[in-house]
């Protein structure tokens, strides 16, 4: 199969759904269609969103997307792709993402894109389809990507280092507040949104996060200066990003344009201080030196004679020899 | 620094906390010792030991080494190592492990080796050093190495796996019974342990654990088999193995005996059903491939020219070039 990339790169839907296709099986198609696609990228916004099941995370998703379309702040649409990624447990048998009924908004709109994508495989290959799809819509002329995971998991951690500005999404009365800062989501939080905030206990479940955030920026006042970056003191010569809270009602529309408000905050942050640049160097850093380790392992791989590497790691578990040794043997180092 | 093996082989107290420093620091010294004395191990039963903090899991780390010590099956006194691992948050200032005033009973018994570990460098460097100072123990004849490490995390999880046998440790109260099971930790469970049997609240605590226990196996009367192997149904070959309940009281050694019963029993089954060989298999190759990958790394980049690495990754950062035709220049397998 061969992959039309100038449709892609005009957009076309489905050459593009095609590509995504081919890029999610980790098809050579697929593999040739992202190196031919990479020069054309790195001009996208990638908003990660996530948070337990029941913050209302999809509902909000769908409302940040129609804010960019039918609302933006300069006045141009943006196009809007979606990538929704379930890294579920692998003993809850897996519940699908992708309800996407509640999308009636978006749907029939061209300027919206949604793929849905289900866990598959390691965590590793999880993270790096992810990453191609949104490799194959930043080529697309996408301007706004946004990667919506559940819960905070490990897996959430690793596709939200994928993102530019992350969205952590908590809700009253699910209970697991502090927990859920404790699996390290503050870590990656760019912005904390307490979704629901007409439930009872939004009070509660505000004061929590900001007593988790306190404890994570200690000395620094952190709600005096809701989402704009501020100068710390004297030593620091870039301004310092400290994660606001913002409410909002997602089945309302409410909070949402100051939502919006604060991820272009966020967005100038990064820009102005040349975080976007740094963070895009040390991803493209990372993602270069993992293909130069599977390169080198394959051509060694190919280079062994049949049977030397199972009679080598046999004589390693026997205890006859260290592994260390047994590294001089395989890549011929030394004399048998 | 030149280490003496054959007294760390002998058990010498000096020589091994020499080596264990060397380890831990990763010298040159170290990295020498460890491959000479791993054709010396491969002796030690490993039980990983992990909990949230205020479970009283160092207490009851304490009772099982002074039954080792004391009260041994065979009425032979076993040598038993307490690895102490703390990989605490990046952010929490780091709870130092190791208040080891309560060890009190075990101090002064030349059968005992208590190492402590604080939180340094990335989590698999941390996980690599424990695999080391539990390698020296196996080595120097230790029988019984405890490997305690703090919460439910990543970390835990990667330590964990070195383990023949993880206990999870709960306590009643803590309020997060079902969260430390949702990140994980159920799937590294060998057998869960209920400590401070006599406080409120254990029957709650005990009765949460079961429902996520009957979750992970679907279909199983996980109960009416506490900690023994059973056959599950005719079409399986292998006993299963479903994680017990054990309650304890760790500070009046209640309920010990039966914890250190349940140990033995699945040392039986892992023995039994090949599972022993199959792990000890499984992390060995897993060792010897990263090294391979470390060593084929290590001499690729002796072999580049300088600055060729930073100017094709310069030419990838401007999206000049794909990563995979920065692999291609960078392997040599393309003229530029």
């Amino acid at each position: 199969m061969t992959i039309d990339i100038p449709s892609v790169l005009d957009g076309n839907r489905l050459a593009l759904s095609r590509v995504l296709s081919q890029i999610e099986n980790d098809t050579p198609a697929g593999q040739q269609a992202l190196a031919e696609l990479f020069t054309h990228t790195g001009n996208a916004h990638l908003i990660g969103v996530t948070g337990a099941p029941g913050t209302g995370k999809s509902s909000l998703v769908n409302q940040i997307a129609a804010h960019y379309r039918h609302s933006p702040e300069d006045g141009s649409p943006k196009k809007v792709a979606i990538v929704a990624v379930d890294p579920s447990s692998p003993f809850s048998g897996g519940a699908v993402l992708g309800d996407r009924i509640r999308m009636k908004d978006l749907t029939g709109d061209p300027g919206v894109f949604i793929r849905s994508m289900a866990s598959r495989g390691s965590l590793g290959g999880l993270a790096k389809t992810t990453a191609g799809l949104v490799q194959a819509f930043d080529a697309a002329g996408f301007e706004i990507i946004l990667i919506e995971t559940v819960g905070a998991g490990q897996a959430e951690v690793e596709i939200a280092r994928l993102a530019h500005t992350t969205l952590v999404i908590e809700a009253p009365g699910l209970g697991d507040d502090i927990q859920a800062i404790k699996a390290g989501i503050l870590e990656i939080a760019d912005i904390l949104v307490v979704n629901k905030a007409d439930r009872p206990g939004i009070d509660q479940t505000e004061r929590a996060l900001k007593n988790m955030l306190q404890l994570a920026h200690p000395g620094r006042r952190v709600f005096q200066h809701y989402g704009k970056p501020i100068k710390q003191n004297n030593y620091e010569d870039e301004p310092v990003w400290l994660p606001p809270i913002q409410r909002t009602i997602a089945t309302e529309g409410k909070g949402v344009p100051e939502l919006i408000g604060l991820i272009a905050n966020h967005k100038a942050h990064l820009t102005n201080t040349g975080d976007l640049a740094r963070r895009e160097r040390a991803r493209l850093t990372a993602e270069l030196d993992l293909r130069i380790e599977e390169a080198l392992v394959a051509r060694w791989q190919d280079s062994l004679s049949d049977g030397k590497y199972s009679q080598i790691l046999a004589q390693v578990i026997a205890r006859e020899i260290s592994p260390q040794q047994a590294v001089q043997k395989l890549l011929g180092l030394e004399e048998e």
